[in-house]
């Protein structure tokens, strides 16, 4: 029998790829679904007839039986489903952007935090077997040095109607980047423009400093007329082409990069500086679907009283740099510390 | 009989193309090269027996066969030797960047036209095939109104000693936005980094913020695995793109975009936006040497008395963004007024 | 209500995606699946309950409501299977390879005319967007005279147990060369090597001549390091890549090709070839699932009393060039005429 | 002082790559070159006014000083040219295809034997870092048992006026298959076709049967939109792609494959074949110009009596597939015995 009860708030786009790897997984079993659209409901239902299709949430929240409640509605919205649920003593799986702002996210923390209820955020990128890889080369030193990371999200369309291509694109690699570096991020400048009515920006670039010289950058663009998915990062031992579109060979490992003669005497700066030109290597990626393992994250993390990878501190780390990244954009490309 | 006598002062990396050409050219004759450098001297004596080397270049100010000037030394070194060949009555031919400073290159604009002498930017990529075939696009309507200008220039080195990434890379792509539109430049962000002891920055982003809702970006790198230049370029009927790498189709042309309903009426957003996915088209580029075409050209300002493409203005206002944007940079990111 | 009654025979690999399509087009209804293994028909009866699924295909054949027969079952059973199906007056659906034999493809040829009934065959690939926007470019003379047909289908697997590399990826190129090309092949030419006990072919290159310089060549291979499905056509107009992995342009026409000036004259040979190398156009492909189109047209076919475009008489002019091709190959690669 | 003193024949298209090799090479002087057309001979004048010019080639055989004749004539006059070196007791460099029959080829062989004269002959792409590395990884046992050598070199033009495109292009990956492969060939098959009035084909395929399960396969085409020049080379413990257009990663090396379960038991054949699928890996290549390599590899033949990688006996080898394979083209594809 599947040990953990649960209810999905929102069959739009990303619902239904929730409620089909819950059903799939061993552990997890879906009770309720929820939407307040009605045909929504109505092709949950045809494909999953057993699931409880309503246009309540509380349904769920009041029903005892439920232990994780999965919010996968239009951001404004998840602050408030995600208080109640927390309140009702359910523990969260949120869809990305965690919140739509700081604040929220920090309350939401807090009170999973003081009533001991897991908040999981569905960074989905973080489960790929492609960012998992980066990050096991990162971890044992095969990097070195982290230099850059940068990243190039780019395509025509989906325009969103609530939210600008900063929040709407930048979670997905601002994650990333959260996941793989251990530095901080120091400042934000965010530049973007609107090509609509709606006033809504539909191409941004985001630039972060840290501390040291470490730089990252995010080019977002509702706009392009090719799709890229591409991210760059540089180290002083190596340096990682990671091409979400390559079917081939996703992660690129170079043995390339400069190298810094040691030596006290004045000598000429050219010959200071070697360049490294050695091999590239491709690892074999895991193409297990990102959904899957993260649903067995979660079921891992509720049944064994686990801290999940995409906690809540993780979602309100990248929520901070989006808001910061939207207030500098707004105000046309000023300096926002973190 | 070639009718223009000059001499090209810098036999370094640049030089020995501008001498090539030069010597190529119908109109042009060589008759002085310069540079302290004997050995880089010695070179072009074996290759070129008959044309005078000399190591000071006032050798060439006081001859008065002499009508022009090239100058293709260090960014440093062209205000001054600039200042004095103008002073001595010559046209000037001028490496990118034209100068280090706003205000010199300011001086010499002024200058040039004081003493009505031409005032040429060596602009190359102005000259290639296929910027020209963007520009006759755009001129003809074809891309509508612009609504971005981006632009990757990333590889594994050459550090340079003297400048940083800005001003070594950035005039390329900077005097191409500036030859393709005809908007002018509000303000400008710019982060960047180095990583190593010179402090010269390495890696730099620079977003240009225009009057309506055009913006523009530069993404330069001399730390990056792998080699792109690539300028992708949005507007409401046609985007572009130019990969300058790719030997079979360097330019494409997308017919993509949205289309926005003109309504009074207050109707759902998604309803107003339209994505329009046509067919590509990559027009045949004619693949004759930039450099060659620009001697051309000279030669023709020269004969005609015709102001060039690449004047002192145009110039000056490359110079003026790559300025702005490092002083950006410096201060982490602060915005600029242009 | 739908009016076309079926049954599908065989639930293997590509059943499923039939039994899909049928039961979203609005005017097929399956009645029946059919497979000898249970776990097949369980799962199949999980998804679509009230389909009636047997291990035993003559349920279907004596059912008087069941018009349509579909066989997606290895190739060495169509033969019997659809022989059964004609003789009890079903109209067919068959997967490709027709058949194994010319002898039996031209025996269900013979007996579906004689029963007045449909023989359709499963050529996926005719229905996709890309090759139907290559047969329009064709018609409309934009090719001009065909020079050469050009394939390659390579990967790594999936190595079939009944069957050789030629019969299982060939099918599908020769298929579209037959679509697109309107001359008659003369002779084939094949050679081809097995690594494995089987002994079964996992590579082979075919080479078919055809009565004027027109030529084509397939080349099929299980043991690719690398996926390329690629089409080149060339003709003196216009030459086409049809590149089926490339997401974005998948069909790219080229205004390349060589001139021939027409003279009596005997002059130097090369001043007679001219090459003309112009634009290159990718046209936006429809991205409908070919099957879809598929289902509709046979259910058009059925409906209006029309011949399929891959009838049992495309379907027989495959297996003629797949059966002299094995028989080449097998012989060490002699010339087999056709 | 240079010790090698030689003489150029031919200053068409590769002569004068030779001549600017020789010139910088420390140990070999370039004393003659010669050529039937004037208007060449005063091109290579200005550039080396110190090397002697001649239409007639017998200046340079009575030479007692000269050493070494290089030949890069038409292919037609390869043999003639060689007797005569050879008789006038002069090593030799010849351009690919060494000789146009194999009768010529065997004959110059002997000569140059009984005369103890070097016959160096250019198949430039054995020197490329790129062959050396794949030739490196199949040495050393990487890349086991080889199952097949696959190449396609193909682009719009240049058509040859004297030569079909198998002995235009084909001469490249045969030298390369015959230095990499040490199996022999037992039979050609090709096919081809011509698309002018000269009856030269300008398309072919070529097919190698060897003794065990090894095939080769060669694609070669004057008329294609594209330009594709790769070879796909697969083992049973590694594959390789060599792509020469690939600027950054021109060889990858796939830990890819199938493997054979070891059993005498009757099992399913599916599960005898198990695929492997792991990482790619791409060396870093010496990009020192090949040419380059070659004449540093002639002269260190010449003063320390070695044997040349590309000797006459390999000339001979892949003159005798070239012309086994016209052959059978020529017949329409009948199989030829080796």
């Amino acid at each position: 029998m599947k040990e953990i009860k649960l209810g999905v708030i929102g069959c739009g786009y990303w619902g239904p790829n929730l409620i089909r790897n819950f059903s799939e997984n061993y552990h997890t079993d879906i009770k309720y679904v929820c939407d307040i659209n009605e045909n929504r409901l109505e092709r949950i239902r045809l494909r999953y007839p057993h699931i409880t299709a309503t246009t309540n949430y509380k349904n769920i929240l009041k029903d005892n039986d439920i232990q994780v409640v999965a919010i996968a509605t239009p951001v404004h919205s998840h602050y408030n489903l995600a208080k109640d649920a927390l309140e009702a003593g359910k523990h969260l799986l949120i869809e990305k952007p965690f919140t739509s702002k700081v604040k929220e996210a920090e309350e939401l923390v807090e009170l999973a935090n003081k009533k001991n209820l897991m908040l999981f955020v569905d960074h989905t990128f973080i489960y790929t077997g492609a960012v998992k890889k980066i990050k096991e080369v990162i971890s044992s030193g095969g990097v070195g040095d982290i230099y850059y990371f940068d990243s190039v999200r780019v395509n025509l369309g989906l325009f969103q109607s609530d939210i600008n291509v900063i929040w709407d694109l930048a979670p997905h690699d601002v994650a990333i980047m959260d996941y793989l570096l251990t530095e901080k991020p120091k400042s934000v400048v965010a530049t973007g423009a609107s090509h609509t009515h709606s006033k809504i920006e539909d191409i941004a670039y985001v630039s972060i400093n840290f501390k040291n010289n470490l730089i990252a950058h995010f080019h977002l663009n509702w706009m392009s007329p090719v799709k890229i998915r591409r991210i760059i990062l540089g180290g002083n031992k190596k340096m990682i082409v990671f091409d979400d579109l390559d079917p081939a060979d996703k992660v690129k490992i170079y043995d390339k990069g400069i190298t810094l003669a040691k030596t006290n005497k004045k000598t000429v700066y050219q010959n200071r500086i070697q360049y490294r030109i050695g091999d590239m290597y491709a690892p074999n990626i895991d193409n297990t679907e990102a959904l899957k393992i993260m649903v067995d994250h979660l079921a891992d993390c509720l049944l064994n009283k686990k801290t999940p990878i995409t906690d809540g501190e993780s979602g309100l780390r990248v929520v901070r740099i989006l808001e910061a990244a939207e207030k500098s954009m707004k105000k046309g490309g000023i300096k926002i510390s973190l």
